[in-house]
């Protein structure tokens, strides 16, 4: 069945009394019903955040007057930071992949099941091992192999492409290179990383290495925005599985990846649901 | 550190435009700052369900004011059923136990360590082998053997006892007598038990032989609202582990224990904060 | 890494002692060096079970002689059923699908990955749905529509398929048709189907829709040896994830495949492994 | 039902061919009939580790011949490290704790419901805190305060005390000290300790701070015997709970509680089950 198309509302600011209200009445008051309302208050930092939904089916503003109208008469008096999309607007998502395929495939045969909610127009591969899988689906796929001379000049036509594609969210499914902080600041909070441990244990190379040395009993993936920090960004998801001593290392290679899969899917699925909001480098990830 | 005094608001009605704005209003004209809010809206049935929390450190209505108020305000027009608490208000508790004492310990341990916003002013059991587990912990322990002869009697002794303490809540801590229905009906929504399955498999006697017997990798347990039906009620919390063939139906018997436990305290807690509606059968648990 | 080829032998009998004796004997007498050991005993039905592989580098039968010795010196006198395997005996399977696609994609790339120890000749479905998924990865497709009136003659004409091809494992990637029993006592514990519910409970149709209505808070898959009893055979794997009042039958469907696929998968691979005895319609699974 | 006497051997040692056998003639060549076997090969160090339990009723060797032979016959011509053990020989349990009550209740709950195969003939505290904890199971309690200044001498004491008790086996139940390098090398792979977080992550202090801090959507529990280095050593089981940014600290630390206890009460009972071995920092946990 076709969804109703909706209105989606993410806000964060200082918070204070009144603010579901106020935000609540402007929808109220141009006939809006609310299908979804989700607000978290960080005692810490006094700091409001809250994810809005309602049917854009009878609602009195149209479209192009709803983000002036709300910036005017709630954003800017209440200071508040605002993003404002509809359900059908899609994240556009670009893929980089290397060589380990099981997170690229998890993807695409979710986007090609509908499941995701984003549109992929893109691959891109620092080889082409998986060039292949990329054909399979029908999306074009891009080889930028990467060295350390040439590696500004590979993530300058990088970010050309992206642009010309209109890319807004980059999914790391295993992607085996380190994005300069040059590449990482022209997409803050967009840039999705898979990382195959359990953060922040076993930070860089070869987790289930580290993993299996120190004889632990549960092995995870950690999903998260990537930063300029290695491996140090908000976390998004994770999940673990259990292991014991008749696993090698070998063991946990191949049984992990079933865990990256669906961390690095739910990540997705959540940032594509616009249900995340990054905060003091944590998130406040909707449910 | 001591939590600051606030109002919680729980309602349901029929879903309409306007719900989320008309209450936050009226908390906000009583300069009210809304700490915690989430609302749910069940589709199929075109419903609404909110749980509100509110600082009243500064809010503009006392208390004894605030239900008539919210009533004729808000509830009456709307057609809401509500229900208003403080947050030092806290549920009075009996428990009814038999002779496993794995949840009765595990709730008094609990309670103990502050851990449960309840009071427990009574422990029933039907034997008397768990009266020094109660004698322990310092709470008054009533026997209350009940016979096909006797039930009647006993138990209308029971609610005598249970109204003369105050007791709006009961949990059975793997109480081995079915309540009757006039029992229940007394305490509609308020008696929490916990099957040792996960339901709906496994009904009745011995879910952890039956489930022996099935052959299943992983067993589980169930907290629900008690009603007229066996194991029919509204399921709170329920959970799982994993069992191999390895093990005996002493094991699953010894290791349920731990999920029992668990599942059990996770919906009294959920019970005692206020954050179970229920609706159809089925439970909104506000996180 | 090249892992050296291993005997594998499962064996099962009536407990008594000195078996392991006798069959680690026979592998020492001929300079085997065990690897893997792993045994039970059933104390309800007095039966035992074992699995041991050894090394075939440096052991003192040849292949041939290997099996018949077994059996003269061994099993007969003890009266053991046994299967004997080597590691590069990879089990010849056929996925049959319908039009959901998320486990053949995930079977598929886990094949590419070579993390399953199968070939996959061929793949049927009852629709078309998912020929280009099995094109796509070069696996030749057989289409069977399957009605009442045809149901007994596509069936020959599928065994007559599968046994030109060799096949001995059917692996029910959410296929939706009931195999008829004489279909299914040609391969005996060697259909391997994924159920979507936590069996035993919501048995038959549209489980995910039965777990709603009875408002649970984990919903399951299963995968069974299929028997003649519908959704009644031996488990072989069993996994859960929490769902919460906020999600309708269309989140259940759609988390649940990320439970589905890992239970197949995890099934498929133990099954694989020769890793599976099915003794009195339950499980041994080694480890 | 009073289980029949077992004896039960662990051994380890260098691997080569013919291990298992010569084990389990040794065993039927007495008319022992093998109940359970479970072995271990790790492939890395060539390093062999196995249990086996059998049967003492019917088997030919008086109980103090037993080691002897085995030694005699089996452990020293094979180089083995060997123990030795009736099921009857309970681990006699000094439990160590501060002021945090939840694991030390659920500790004396279980082995008063026998949960566990440990005697427990003392408690110690460095506060008092917990003394009518132990009070109300009747377990002796002893405080030993420690200071800096006093620390050896305490130690000192406790020991003295520890062997005076037969005490074999420490459980740190949430005990805020440190122990000395001293009295740790007194009972290596004998002090079991619960980590309140999922080590290696989060070492040290105050790890449920660190985990907000950090903004983990899992948190976790260890349990390990403890050696000279903090945290470090050897991970007997481990277990995780999800969490979101709803949840404060002091959520974290309610939450974790259950984690806690039901990690270290896993452990324990691995360890009084004798069912782990420690090799190279690691545990071997038998199933």
């Amino acid at each position: 069945m076709p969804q109703a198309r909706t209105a989606i509302l993410l806000v964060a600011c200082a918070d204070r009394p009144g603010l579901v209200c106020t935000v609540a009445e402007f929808i109220r008051s141009h006939c809006g019903n609310i299908l979804y309302l989700e607000q978290h208050v960080d005692q810490d930092h006094r700091a409001f955040f809250m994810r809005i939904e309602w049917a854009l089916d009878g609602f009195g503003l149209d479209e192009r007057s709803l983000a002036p109208r709300f910036v005017k008469e709630v954003a800017e008096p209440l200071e508040m930071d605002w993003q404002l999309f509809t359900s059908d607007q899609r994240p556009r998502v670009a893929i980089f992949a290397t060589k380990e395929g099981h997170c690229l495939y998890d993807l695409l045969s979710r986007h090609e099941a509908g499941e995701l909610n984003v549109d992929i127009p893109l691959i891109i591969g620092n080889r082409t091992d998986l060039q292949s899988a990329a054909e399979r689906f029908g999306i074009p796929f891009h080889h930028f192999p990467i060295t350390k001379a040439n590696k500004a000049a590979q993530e300058a036509d990088e970010i050309a492409l992206l642009e010309a594609n209109g890319i807004d969210t980059i999914v790391l499914a295993r992607y085996m290179q380190i994005l300069s902080d040059a590449f990482v600041s022209r997409f803050p909070n967009r840039v999705i990383n898979i990382h195959h441990s359990f953060l922040p244990a076993f930070i860089g190379a070869k987790p289930y290495h580290q993993a299996y040395q120190r004889g632990v009993k549960i092995i995870g993936a950690t999903s998260h925005y990537v930063t300029a920090d290695l491996d140090d960004g908000p976390i998004i998801a994770q999940d673990v599985i259990s292991v014991s001593h008749r696993e090698s290392v070998a063991d946990f290679i191949r049984r992990g990846r079933d865990n990256e899969k669906t961390v690095l899917a739910r990540a997705v699925y959540a940032h594509a649901q616009r249900k995340v909001l990054v905060f003091n480098n944590k998130t406040v990830v909707f449910s």
